[in-house]
């Protein structure tokens, strides 16, 4: 069960409100790498833990933390928006063209749907997504979903940072963004836990099953002679320490893919032939050549 | 530029056709963990790279062979159709009803709509979607991405690879689970080679400006007094090496959130107030009460 | 900021795991009709909230009661799957297509992508949708999209009480449902403390500026001369109060709408003419006999 | 059946053209709150309409007018965009990058991708989406899902009033501000027609089966002791006349949730264990510690 | 304005329900290729009609035609799904594992959501999508649009024509296949009236401004020397009759693509460099060895 | 298999960065009009050919040359967001409103997402769809799919040339014209060499099957006794030269819908009645009037 207190985890202050600075905030609300995403995320791998309980009780903890994300970056919309539709009435009204280009760094969902308000959508305005929320069953592939949310998330709040010179804004994003330190941190530390015999992952797939032949050698696509593309990945111990790089052409061994021809029901044309009614394929033959 | 030559990159063979399994196969097409995602995620990578060339080239290497993968399991899914809409038809005329519900695991559209073809769609038949294809611009949050989407990508097709005895089909499952133990190491290795130093990421943006104070503080939100949410990531340095990881109870210090009413243009309702016309405000103070 | 106690709000029992109601209770999670939805919407109107301060205070009970009823519906599904893939595996294999049809009522992705847990997607699996969370800044609006969304969520409740004959499955149901009772009460409790002059809704736009003579009219666009759907909605006072119901058959006012031919740049066809170039429309003018 | 005249319902006059109201009027057409979901929403529910006919005729003569709204605001917005992007190709073309910000406010696929034309999208041109057509086959719960799409689409409907100063913009959405004042008393009209005992909906489910304890009970998940959120809905008799509101403080009574491992094929990390395997178990009880 | 009779176009009739073929009907509905998509797209082509009249009148005869269809496909997924709920149940409560099966083939929606009706949705449950609706502007590619909607949509009526042995739904779907044979004509009808000179699309853009040299070769990117994918296409005279079909291998002439490092705001890795600031760069120029 | 070089098809030069035309030609990228389109439906309908092989060995040529095409226009959207972050700073940065809307006609993600790269989005930042990849498995079907997304994609870049003045970006620009001339004609050559018999598509289905008698009708639903939407499709031989156009009224033959009351498991309201129940139907008679 979950519960709250009303208050903001870090205080939001907005020093000047700025409708185009809210648009860009809601990549970090709605937007894949913003907080619905971890927060559901770190949620639903907890609801769905199988395993040691410290995990479930980790994630339990730090996807509640996120919901207070979410809040605060909700409020931070909403005061961005005060005083804008007012201002944005004016300018629509107004004859010079250059005038009516306000609005163009604006969400006009934030006037239109939301009332000034903020929205479960990315600065673009397209909405969040429920694909984006990744809890797989192996909790190795869980926490490298979650590093990687925490690494686009943190660059992101590092380049909302950027874009505002409001010192209110700037001080709840250098928040996020230590908070975003510390749970890249903490999902490595789950990574650093689970050792180096968790690659590759999932480490309950039996290595002797794979093609061992492919499976810790660079494939070069190249049709040059010589590849750039080489480096610690073509050469040396294999990271997961079960195998040594190689570096090899990429060559086709699987010859050239046949179909037959589609069954009768599905309605090809007739020069493509169907399948399995010979008599048919017979009285076409002449015309596709087959 | 891209060349082919119609060759398939290892064998695929389907003994017993299975449209089930075909759809199965879809996830990994076009599914989130699938071979889609990562083909068009290293080659935007690729042609969005900025920074050394050898990673560029890197990538699109390996973006490119993944188009072959994409081939590989499209040859599969028409494969496991053939001859699948002749049987539907007859069970689907059958007035037993346990006969009729063989068409349960299939995807109708494989029929309906790709005439018994692969589809750019997940098992479900939801279509791809481009938001999974992350490109940040920041190498080591990209090669996360990519370390994610081959984990889970690896854990799917170990999944896969249970759900069927079709000898054909382990063994093109084989080829795949050793083509993603490499790519696993791959971009594990170029996070090895940009070093400890990456981390947090992104590693331009000064430390000193994110608040020091959270960075590596792992906050408790649970109403519990004692928690088992502790472990590696509660103490001890932490893994990026910059500070010392601590165990607090997360607390609110941001205050209660306070907005002024809407601006009069936004029409909420009369008894939530308008800004800023002090006289409408004065107009409706009773029956608002604030 | 919010926490948790890991508790469940409500007992979640499964008698007999069943894969194929894992997927039904998608729905309740992930569908438009679920509680994400009314999570997620009850929880923006309350950060969105400008106005009397109760509101927002009782929003944000209420949305944060809501993740507990994630929470549970997420081990529901998780209960529900377990021993799950050991089963679907020895169908999978056998020889008999009746057999390979069980997997038929799953989502495939509970295996394939959550490894036996649940997804924030609804019963076909398509991911939940972040335009479904309605926050409009007028209040009364919002309250109306509770009722709708309460509403809507109860009859989903009891046709998943009615498709299960599990007792625990029944008993946590009943739990859900008699909440469900709950909210639309409380939701329709605020709309009577609005009272009737809440109508039509936004009640800040000043009526007179509407068309007054079709703001009451049932507008009859049937070709038959008689209509048969008349009732409350055709005579009477309307139920705003501000009206009388009228019957009148839809005539159009409005004329033939007439289009200038598109701007050069949009590279219509030739015979589609173009403005404002009348050189270009004089010489193909025979063309298009405009 | 249907048929058309090519006439308007209502005069669409632009006086003078502007491209970012286009966009801004394209959330009326293919926005959530837009012509398009009611229009379809009536229709959907007309033809699956069972129970009394007068519904089904109602619900077919309004779905039938909203086409001609939709019909309205496409005519609107392509008047809106008459000469537009020869306007734009100058303004891109110009070195001042304030003349270059112009294009901000529009949506550029109204010249890339429609020609001048209205598009089947929204004020951010995501595309409409069939999810937000709520046919329930309840019809209590149809006509709430209507009432809160003719709430928020005049709501939408006045804030576009409000960035006009266009008067034939102004005259056609005053009418359909009209029109959407009649639809709100429409389907209340319908729900006092159903009565009181419409509630809980839905009504044919025994309230005797839903955990009684718990419909009437205001739950409070605040941490605080005292609670601000009391009102009309923590006390005194139910809106439904079924029960007595209470207030009370949340509590778990479901205790923690115990998962089991999971399958072997589903392949988490040995540390996770598997079921129903007791000797892999035992063979990695040290690991994981559980 | 748009008007309606209550009557269907043409008798739907259904002699034993089925659900698993009221799934399929879906895609004819919802999907892509469906009803919803043809119908909106020659409203909203009538709608922005700019050019000669009678297209105007023509798009709208036969997009008011289209609204009728969903009405007759709707109506046949009602009645498919006649009686299907109560049979559910009384599979879901039995032991037997296969005949829990049965709802496999059946949308779990059409009972869970929409009580027995149809849904905007294809035969996945996917949500259709306003994106498919396509009014570019220009007349001839319009017509494309429309043809390519006709041949999938006939494709797709013919397959369900197979799938199901029911004398109604296959007289209902020849009556619709042979709609689907005269709108195909139809719009090639106005293709063959726009006559030869229609092409290349758009024909107002002047073909000298086109890189002539490659606008009628067939560029082979093959790495094989032989080519299999020789026909009409790479020979003669082009179908535009304004040019002459040659064979060609793929050469790349644009040279390795070089980006200039990121701006410093984007906060990449420092190992890649940033611009313009040549002192950062200077700083870290061993490290990243450019 | 593919393979690259790493290479441009043709030289991408950019005189002057412009992130605003960065954002149109996304619409190119990833629209549906756009490249990763046409390379996806050629490639899936190689790889699901059946058929006569030289159009499987085709659409493989072309497909793959179109991720060179989606490779020039990534480095296009990359070359015009050059320096841009820096100048976006500063504008937000300053006081005048004027300067802060700059920002507008940019795409937002550009920076905060991809850090100067390109996206798998369109122009207004929607992702890119894989329901826009048809392979119909009807080689008549798909070619019409690939002529329509080739004049949509022609239409697309002839405005994407009128939207800049940049040299390079022109030059690029008239190069992909010239390539959907071939495209265009291309495609149309294979229904070309399939010939007038490929009509109605698919040519499979019987004819004698479909109702004839409205096969080339053209059926009117206008309420006005004239019709202006006569032409070459109201008169003489149909197109596919077997049947002979005609004008007709549309006129209703069949009759009302009429749908039995829901089971009783949907729980619509009381006032609905249920199915099969006679009883319940008994009792609630008197309310539902039926």
């Amino acid at each position: 069960m979950f519960y709250h207190d009303g208050k903001l985890q870090y205080t939001v202050r907005v020093d000047k409100p700025n409708p185009q600075f809210a648009k860009l905030l809601q990549q970090a609300i709605g937007g894949i790498e913003g907080e619905m995403r971890v927060c559901l995320q770190y949620l639903f791998q907890a609801w769905n833990s199988r395993g040691p309980q410290k995990y479930r009780d980790m994630l339990l903890e730090t996807g509640t933390e996120e919901i207070a994300h979410i809040e605060m970056l909700a409020t931070a919309v909403c005061l961005n928006l005060e005083g804008s539709s007012s201002a944005l009435k004016d300018e629509m009204a107004m004859s010079n063209p250059m005038v009516e280009a306000v609005m163009g760094g604006r969400d006009p969902r934030h006037i239109l749907s939301a009332g000034l308000g903020a929205m479960a959508a990315d600065a673009n305005g397209v909405p969040f997504n429920g694909s984006w929320v990744v809890s797989s069953g192996n909790i190795a592939a869980d926490m490298h979903a979650n590093v990687m949310a925490e690494t686009t998330g943190r660059v992101l709040a590092t380049r909302l940072y950027e874009m505002t010179d409001d010192s209110g804004m700037k001080d709840m994003l250098a928040f996020l963004i230590a908070r975003d330190t510390m749970h890249q941190n903490q999902w490595m530390a789950v990574l650093e836990e689970l050792g180096p015999d968790a690659y590759p992952v999932p480490n309950s797939f039996p290595s002797s099953l794979q093609h061992e032949n492919v499976a810790y050698s660079f494939l070069s696509t190249s049709v040059n002679e010589v590849s750039n593309a080489t480096g610690r990945w073509t050469e040396g111990s294999s990271i997961d320490g079960k195998g040594i790089f190689r570096f090899e052409k990429a060559v086709p061994t699987g010859g050239l893919p046949v179909l037959a021809p589609a069954d009768k029901e599905i309605h090809g044309q007739i020069e493509q032939g169907v399948a399995p009614d010979p008599g048919f394929i017979d009285k076409v033959k002449d015309i596709i050549g087959g």
